[in-house]
């Protein structure tokens, strides 16, 4: 059955899913890239970038399964680009160059609308302006018997699981601390909206969590 | 060399060191045992409290290991016991009965005064008014060269970091979410500080992470 879900997403052991101060030198926030080292070492992450060679195991596994079966993503604006306010031209197409790595129709929160935005190898970006339960409905209409994946950042996810809306994470715990970024879990009790550890798996450069919501 | 160090210290994955209202029912606040499973399951627990059997592994060496060549203790007065304000009485003795599992000089710290507590087996509870850094000498000359344990609770555990006095800290990530309770990592920048991670671990019933201070 379709689900709506999360994979791959990096967290520090302090609990931050991106470092402070998002910028377009800092996509991932200041030291951000650190969370991500388990993930761009995988045959998964070179292959998604058109490179040969990376580590196979644990970590690769778990990359390669969390691009598996997705019909549709959903992106918070700040994890589409550093633009913030109205879109004052087009220019901004992504983070990721002509051909992203989605190739599937993913659904953008924002306040401002734009037009759909097709890219290379199967990605349009859509410009969702009506709240994340319209992305959601859009995402699964779309995404027909795959799943939806909530991509991020950490404010989008916090969003769709406040509201119950995720059925499975998968966390990747990175061996670092960043001290100060954007909080994952703080002010927020998993527990009560019903989520409970399922998994969790020691990888080469990361321990992989799987949360999942009780029925 | 004598280290400051906390170890065998359990947190959810949520960043958890403890459960919420913690009293004489909870020691640990509520659904705080959950955080130690990891544990009591181990051998080296079991022979702590005079029992038999329990299970070998690298639970079990970690747990021995956060025993081992500890020259005195410091608690933080919630871990000594429930008892809240002055001590109308001498009638709480501690959690653990008349023959404590730590054998050494204790150091606990309080507001209010109270003579030395000789116990069974070789602890002595030493209540000690006048703050952190005093409780710290004391127990670096009762630990001769031995280490210095910072038992706990978190409120204890995060005086000491945020002053830089803790060496290395062993944490045992339990696969758990509490979802409310005391906050290990909140409002402290342990980056800033000087601490990275050195060491994950997978054991049986909880992935072993170990941080050190930069020196």
């Amino acid at each position: 059955m379709s689900k709506v879900r999360v994979a791959s997403f990096s967290v520090s052991l302090d609990g931050f899913g991106a470092g402070p101060r998002q910028s377009l030198e800092h996509p991932l926030g200041e030291n951000g890239t650190e969370l991500h080292h388990w993930f761009i070492e995988t045959q998964t992450w070179r292959k998604m970038h058109g490179e040969h060679g990376g580590r196979g195991g644990v970590d690769d596994d778990f990359s390669a399964r969390s691009m598996r079966g997705v019909g549709a993503w959903i992106l918070g604006r700040n994890m589409f680009g550093p633009v913030r306010g109205p879109w004052l031209d087009e220019k901004w197409r992504g983070w990721w160059g002509e051909t992203p790595p989605y190739h599937v129709p993913v659904f953008v929160l924002t306040h401002h609308t734009r037009p759909p935005l097709p890219m290379q190898g199967g990605t349009t970006f859509h410009f969702v302006t009506d709240g994340i339960h319209a992305a959601l409905e859009l995402a699964r209409r779309a995404a027909g018997d795959k799943d939806v994946r909530i991509g991020g950042g950490v404010a989008t996810l916090r969003q769709y699981l406040s509201e119950r809306l995720i059925d499975e994470l998968h966390l990747a715990l990175s061996p670092v601390l960043l001290g100060r970024g954007e909080a994952l879990f703080a002010g927020i009790d998993w527990r009560d909206l019903g989520y409970r550890c399922v998994d969790i798996t020691a990888g080469e450069g990361a321990t992989h969590v799987t949360l999942a919501k009780r029925a």
